[in-house]
């Protein structure tokens, strides 16, 4: 026992240390084809826990359902309608691309391989990350399994997962607790109109009629689940 | 960077002396009235990831649908009437019985508050423990959060990271993986009839009747949501 404490100890301090290094970096997620989509809203309420800078959706964007919104009015989101777009974005930030993704040379999370602000992109649930996907990557990390019953895990549990980590590593002051509960911010001011949605007028519409033409090409869901354009938005606020 | 890589070293044998003092140690999953069925499922598949021992329901039981398995055919399942039963199990196995709660007392998972083998009692999504729950807990661990957007976790979220957690600080041996995803063991013969529920048909008969003369007062799932029988163990094998 009292060497499992100093282990403990010891361990914590050098959590601190850890922390005090990685001041400042942030964590983004980037979401591109996921499949299902239950899994966004869900996906949404994990990153304003673990503190995510903004959610970046890749392809397909729908904006008639920002108005109806639980814990994510306090998200960031953000569109872009191709991966190498957005790869520049995050570049012009200085941000790692990290792939969520079991390859062979993956990092296992809980060693903590991050260097620097991090975005995260997410595989589809049913393939993983496509080749396209794996080339704007920086580096993978995985989620280390031990049972036997299953082949990988649900996309938002693990994205959920490294989100934590990441928030452990870069030493995110934690949130203010009331009873058994983290402390909810009040809803900030729509002073954009649309939430965190910092376009103007104009560019939504021009970005409407861009939408159209790619429609198309970039679904950002598996079209024969169910075509319904106002889906993605509505799934994210529905949780 | 050197000190960067030097720290992870150290870190990484750190990991590992950690790992071989806690070798042999067990995880099991407790749910008591959680209300979402899809949640059980996704619930079940983090289990069987993360090398959980049995998921131990609480309350209702319902046999029907235990042929319907993807994954779970994998997970060892276990049923209690009561809590007090759960916990006389536990007790006997010499597990601790660790509450997944924000309480003022709790710890934060990542410092891996753990001892030895550890029974998680997972709250309902809406309240969380209940004080009748929080009785039967020896310790509470939570995960600590950093946006201001959402009060807690969806609960398999929360689960996946504290069972994700228990894993590596229990240093369970890792699946072998082919490609992109770990190996998947094949069906395990059902030479109970009902894949890992071990108890004969006399008992099970035994069983349906002190069910029926419970159901009344043990409702697994929220009753107001939706009263069919079959639910749950259907929510488990669905994913």
């Amino acid at each position: 026992m009292g060497d499992q404490e100093e282990n403990q100890n010891q361990s914590e301090n050098e959590n601190e240390d850890e922390r005090k290094s990685h001041v400042g970096f942030e964590s983004y997620v980037v979401i591109h084809n996921i499949a299902k989509r239950h899994n966004v809203g869900t996906l949404a309420r994990s990153a304003t826990a673990f503190g995510v800078s903004e959610l970046i959706l890749v392809g397909r964007r729908d904006f008639n359902s920002f108005g109806s919104h639980g814990s994510t009015s306090h998200l960031r989101f953000r569109h872009f309608y191709s991966l190498s777009d957005a790869r520049l974005f995050l570049k012009e930030k200085d941000c790692d691309i990290c792939g969520v993704e079991i390859t062979d040379n993956a990092a296992a999370v809980n060693g903590h391989p991050f260097k620097k602000s991090t975005a995260f992109l997410l595989g589809n649930e049913g393939s993983g990350l496509s080749a396209k996907e794996c080339e704007v990557c920086d580096y993978f990390v995985y989620i280390p399994q031990y049972g036997c019953g299953t082949a990988s895990l649900n996309v938002t549990v693990a994205a959920s997962i490294i989100l934590h980590h990441f928030a452990v590593w870069a030493g995110f002051p934690e949130r203010t607790r009331d009873g058994n509960k983290f402390v909810v911010a009040e809803k900030p001011v729509k002073n954009m109109g649309r939430n965190f949605c910092t376009e103007t007028a104009e560019s939504v519409t021009e970005e409407r009629k861009l939408k159209r033409e790619n429609d198309a090409v970039n679904g950002f869901f598996d079209e024969t689940e169910e075509n319904d354009s106002s889906s993605l938005l509505d799934a994210v606020f529905m949780d």
